[in-house]
C-alpha cells in the first residue's frame, strides 16, 4: 500500500521545482499571464477500464497519452500548452512500480510537449481515475474554432488515419511481439500536432480546425454542425496508416491528428507536407448540412457515425 | 439510461450562454485576461463514496459543494474565481431527476459565487466522478501563501468550526428531520470565503492563508510546514459551531473556513467580524517546529493530526 506522501514525493521528484510560481503544497497554482495571448482551457478524463486497461496498456504509455491527449486539444485551437494539473485517483492495492512507469511515461511528455505540471489533487479509488487540465496560450484573436468552415473551404488532415485503431486491436490480441510497430506506437504514445496547428492559426490559414480524438465520422458532422454547413469527402483522398483499414481511417479515434478547412485563397499556402507530416485534402464543405462519402466509383452515401462515443463503446 | 446528448443539452440548459467566449462545443475555453491580474487554478476531486454517498447526499447539495469547494481554495489564496471546468462521469443507470437536481445546485452554486461554467469533459463510469477546475485571479503579486507565517505571528480562523463535521454525524444517522439545521447547511452547502480572503490579500493583512478542508488538526501543521515553523493555539480560543464538540473543530473537516495569519502590526486591522463572519485568534505561530495546543488548565500537548484524509479515513 503506497501512502499519500509517497504520492506526493514521487511526483515532486518527477517534477522537481515544477508546480509553475508555487503549484504543489499551495491551495492553488499561481500564473502570469503574457502580453498580447488568450488563455485556452481544457480537461480530459482518462479512466482505467474506459480509455485504458491496466493490464494491457503498459502504465508509461497511460502516463505519456494522458498528457498527450489534453495537449492535443490546445493544438487543435492553434495553441501551445503552458502547464497542467494532474486528478489522480489511485486503488490502495497499487504498485509503486507501476506509478513510478507512469510518472516516468507522464513527464517525458511533459518534457517533450514543453508542458511542466502545476499543481493537482490526489485521491483513492478502486480504479485508475486520471483527470487532466492543461492550461494554453494563443495570441489574441488567433484561436481557431471549430465554428469557422464556410461552404467552398477545402477540408484537410495531418498524418496518416486509422492507426491508432489498429494498433489498439494489436494490444487487445496479446500478441507478444517485444517490436512495437508504427500503428501500436500510434495508440500508445500519440503526438499532438502543436507546430502545425500553431502555423496554421498564426497564419490565419485554417478557417475551423479540431483534433481528430473519436473518428474522421464521428468529429467530421461535429465540426460541420459548429459552422451550420455539410461536408463531401473523397474515399481516395483518406491518408491510410499503413496495414490499417479504410474502417480505422473513417471510423477509428485516437488518431490526434488535425481536421481543417481553408478557404480556396489559403488552400495554396498550404504544403504538401509539415515538418515530416503529410497534409492531405480530403473534400469540401458544402452548403447542404449532410456529411456525404464518395467511394472510389463515385457513389456518394451518407457518412455514418460510427467513432468512439463512451456512451455507446463502454460497457 | 440518459444519452450524452441529453446530459449536454441539460448543461447547455442549466448554463445558458456560458462557456466564456466559447467554451462546451470547442476544444478548449478561451480566457482572456486582466491586466495586473494572476491567474489560481485549482482542481479538486468529489467522488462518490469517498467525499458523497449518493443515497445520503442530496443532488443538489453534490452539485453545489463540488464547486463551492473548489473555489474555497481560490478565497483562500485571496482570489476570485472566474470560471470553472467540469469533469463529470455518470452511471448508465443515473436518474435523470438525480441529474437535474445536481444541475440546480451546481448551477445556484455557480451564480452566487459569480463562477461561470467554461467547459469540461463527460464519459461513463459506475460511480458518479466529479473533478472540479477553477481559474481565479488576483491582483499581481498579491496572492496568499500559505508559506509566509512568521513566528511571533497571531493565528485567525474565521467562522465557526466543527459544524460540517456534526452535520456529517446528522445526515450518517439518517434522521429525518425534514428543517435542515445550521450544522447540516454547513456540511452540505458550504460558503467560501471569498470576500474575507480578497480583503484580507489586497490589504496586505495576511501574511500566510489556507482554507481548512481536512480539519484544524490537519491543515494548521501543513501551514506551518510550508511556513518552517510550528503554532501553539488555545482550546478556549477556538469558535465552536453550537451543538458541534471540541474534538469536532480540532479534526473535523469541510467547514471551508479560512486559516490565517498577520504580523502583530496587522493584528490590529483585524475586526472581530467581517461581513457577518467572526474572526478568532486562536494562537501564535512559533520558532519551534512543533503543533501544540494549550487546554483550558493551562497545560500543553502535540495537536495530533486526526484530520480527514483519503489515503486513511476511505475503506
Amino acid at each position: 500500500m503506497i501512502s499519500e506522501e509517497k504520492i506526493l514525493a514521487k511526483l515532486r521528484k518527477a517534477f522537481p521545482g515544477q508546480g509553475m510560481r508555487l503549484g504543489i503544497g499551495d491551495d492553488t497554482a499561481i500564473l502570469a499571464p503574457h502580453r498580447g495571448f488568450e488563455t485556452l482551457l481544457t480537461c480530459d478524463w482518462f479512466l482505467e477500464g474506459t480509455h485504458f486497461l491496466r493490464d494491457r496498456h503498459p502504465a508509461d504509455a497511460v502516463g505519456w497519452k494522458s498528457l498527450a491527449r489534453a495537449v492535443s486539444d490546445i493544438a487543435a485551437m492553434g495553441g501551445r500548452p503552458k502547464c497542467f494539473l494532474l486528478g489522480m485517483a489511485l486503488p490502495e492495492t497499487m504498485s509503486s512500480n507501476w506509478l513510478d512507469e507512469f510518472l516516468r511515461g507522464l513527464r517525458k511528455a511533459s518534457k517533450e510537449l514543453d508542458c511542466p505540471l502545476a499543481g493537482g489533487d490526489t485521491t483513492r479509488n478502486s480504479k485508475v481515475l486520471l483527470q487532466i487540465t492543461v492550461v494554453g496560450e494563443a495570441r489574441e484573436g488567433l484561436a481557431v474554432r471549430r465554428s469557422g468552415a464556410k461552404p467552398g473551404d477545402f477540408i484537410y488532415v495531418s498524418g496518416r488515419l486509422g492507426g491508432a485503431a489498429q494498433g489498439l486491436r494489436q494490444l487487445l490480441k496479446k500478441k507478444t511481439n517485444r517490436e512495437i510497430g508504427e500503428s501500436l506506437r500510434r495508440h500508445l504514445y500519440p503526438m499532438p500536432r502543436i507546430a502545425l496547428g500553431k502555423w496554421l492559426a498564426e497564419r490565419r490559414i485554417a478557417s475551423s480546425m479540431m483534433d481528430l480524438s473519436d473518428g474522421l465520422s464521428s468529429d467530421l458532422p461535429r465540426l460541420c454542425k459548429e459552422s451550420g454547413a455539410g461536408a463531401s469527402i473523397r474515399e481516395s483522398g483518406i491518408p491510410i496508416q499503413e496495414k490499417a483499414s479504410l474502417q480505422d481511417a473513417l471510423h477509428g479515434g485516437e488518431d490526434y491528428e488535425l481536421l481543417f478547412t481553408a478557404s480556396p485563397q489559403n488552400a495554396r499556402k498550404i504544403p504538401a507536407a509539415f515538418q515530416g507530416i503529410p497534409i492531405s485534402c480530403i473534400g469540401e464543405i458544402t452548403k447542404e448540412k449532410m456529411v456525404a462519402l464518395k467511394d472510389s466509383k463515385g457513389r456518394l452515401r451518407r457518412l455514418v457515425n460510427q467513432g468512439w462515443d463512451p456512451f455507446r463503446n463502454n460497457k
